[in-house]
């Protein structure tokens, strides 16, 4: 801990948006406002794009009721980037800061950001220019260590729990097989959401559940949904966008090489997967090759939808998400050079969490993977699960059936 | 008019799904009861299967708690069925009310449905067997002639306007050209939709609107994105599932056909467009060969998700339903023989709606198209369609934006 540095903040938005990322940019200027910060407070428009070339946004004077709105307002309101820096982006950026006197540094991301936080952190350093780095968690996944879940992922879940709900009613209305892709490269935690719906003593899907921590085998699959078929005479089965073969080749990119097809990567190497329906409709024309001609088999791709839809959020998820970031602010302006924000349960019987500070190496470009345990069969999420997300996800809509159903 | 029947009612729900599909089963029952009918009330599942096999289900004393509840529920949780009814299916059905002594006969759905309720009525007259028949109107297409609109539209119409605020939203922090498939096989009401949440003063998208009333030229679409990515480094795309091309044939089709393969139809002779990313997939193919590598085109297609999702309606389409639902119990109480229920707008300052009694043969198999004034170029939507559209819809949610954007 050193004596908090004078100076202006900045606060980037990195990755995928979600519903409350922009309740965590509020929470970070609360944060300081709370802690009598007397500089200026910058939004970077498009994450290190902005940081790297000075476009800077002035939060400074936002009156309180703007800054509800923007918190209220889902995605990346300052816009984001999936720039994985380089070097020389880096020193572009330190540069910015010293002409804009920026001390503090506030990146709100997943993994790759907190990994930026630390390269930036460090470069500063080494150019001998003093500055506060924080990184506030952010992803739909929830795949940060250290943090029992992250903003952005219980609003996620919500929307996937909510849209099987649905769904599932949907296919006992008119039954056959419906596949549907949910957002997940390395981890299931968003996928296995999908379950939180379901009402015991029903027939409610999800009846199958794929996720990237167990390995995928098509005919495994298709087996599968045979049985649940000839069961109950439909199937609702949920699968992760980042299911993979035994041997780790991911099942899209597996789907686009058979096809002839090129997979698009991002700067941190990252395969494509979200933005096509490919899978979906792969998995469909396998169920509907298994099953014969005359089955009814549909496949959704749920998409961008499950990370920015206006106006559905879990309350706690929006309420953690500003917390964070005021935390992190806290932490900087109380002189703490740097540290990431981790979420962390409260063993107890009521949900309970603390932000507590954590090393930016220990989050940086690691990966939470959904507990083996809570894995049924490779095909079903456990009670556990359940558990774990209730709190988190809120309150879900109540249904009811007609005798039988 | 003659004197009402004694005997029993069944109520059935036929085609796809709706958010509030169930108010309006809901709203038979308690029309039912409010005229003092003595008789059971039946659901019938799955619409004309169970009606041709006897599956009927027991409503008549569910308790008030339990029908609101069922009534919040979405999707058809009477169950649902696509048969359209040959002669002897029908004469099968009328066998069944015979047995049952069911004299009022409730059938919920779009214009496939209503034209299934009026064979049924003159079935019945023709075997000598008099009962009640009534049509209530249900369709997320909007497509029913002689409504302003139709219970079902309202929710799922709020369900895309939140999904394109968000992602709209989602695309201005990751800019590049985003495609959504909505729902709508000839009517591109649904898609329309995708305008209500744009921000007068804002680069709010989406800025492109193709629905089925404009013919869809793949190279002149092609050419309309790359203008605007080229005035503001991104677009957003709006495109009913039913777009064709100016011979008629559906764009999904011959995607279809292109790659070889058969597409699937319905027993009413429509092609299978929901429940794959094909023709989404394929318009992003078609818009990233036109602008070149590089250039990030991602693509979703809503599919049952706006028609089902639970715990999203328009509190006036959920009112609506219910009372459509009513009023054809009234009517058919009140000794008219058969007719479907009109929702009628009052003309006037504040929005009102009246539910009139229309002819079955007025209604049936007939299809309400998106007034040609209010598509813009070929690719966007009017402000009329908005003044139409929005109490209808009701109130979406409050964003912000930073400056410049």
């Amino acid at each position: 801990m050193t004596t908090p540095l004078q100076g202006n903040a900045v606060i980037g938005q990195s990755g995928g948006p979600t519903a409350v990322i922009n309740q965590s940019a509020v929470g970070v200027v609360e944060g300081l406002k709370a802690a009598s910060f007397a500089g200026k407070i910058f939004g970077a428009r498009h994450a290190v794009d902005g940081m790297m070339s000075g476009d800077f946004l002035d939060l400074t004077d936002w009156p309180q009721d703007r800054l509800d709105r923007f918190a209220g307002t889902p995605s990346s309101g300052l816009g984001s980037s999936r720039r994985k820096p380089k070097e020389d982006d880096v020193k572009a950026m330190v540069e910015q800061f010293q002409k804009f006197d920026i001390r503090y540094f506030f990146y709100i991301g997943g993994n790759d950001s907190s990994d930026t936080c630390r390269i930036v952190s460090e470069t500063a350093t080494a150019m001998g220019y003093d500055m506060h780095a924080f990184h506030v968690p952010k992803t739909v996944d929830n795949d940060l260590v250290l943090n029992d879940h992250t903003p952005g992922w219980g609003s996620a879940a919500k929307f996937v729990a909510q849209a099987f709900m649905g769904d599932g009613l949907d296919n006992q209305a008119l039954p056959g097989v419906k596949i549907n892709v949910v957002m997940g490269r390395h981890a299931g935690f968003l996928t296995a959401a999908s379950v939180l719906g379901r009402r015991p003593g029903t027939n409610d899907g999800p009846h199958l559940v794929y996720v990237p921590e167990a390995d995928f085998d098509a005919d495994q699959f298709c087996k599968d949904v045979e049985a649940k078929v000839k069961e109950i005479g439909r199937c609702v089965v949920a699968v992760s966008e980042g299911i993979h073969d035994k041997d780790g080749a991911p099942m899209a990119a597996k789907l686009a090489a058979m096809q002839g097809k090129e997979v698009e990567k991002d700067a941190h190497g990252n395969v494509q997967l979200s933005g096509s329906g490919a899978l979906a409709d792969f998995l469909a024309a396998a169920v509907k090759a298994h099953l014969g001609e005359g089955a009814r088999v549909r496949a959704d791709t749920f998409g961008y939808l499950q990370r920015s839809f206006a106006g559905l959020v879990s309350e706690n998820d929006a309420k953690e998400a500003r917390a964070a970031g005021a935390k992190a602010a806290e932490l900087a302006c109380s002189g703490i050079s740097n540290g990431s924000i981790a979420i962390q349960r409260v063993e107890g019987d009521t949900y309970q969490v603390e932000y507590n500070r954590i090393e930016l190496t220990d989050v940086a470009a690691k990966t939470q993977h959904l507990p083996t345990g809570w894995i049924v069969n490779g095909n079903d999420i456990s009670d556990d699960f359940v558990k774990y997300a209730a709190p988190i996800v809120g309150e879900l809509p109540v249904t009811e059936r007609v005798d039988g159903w």
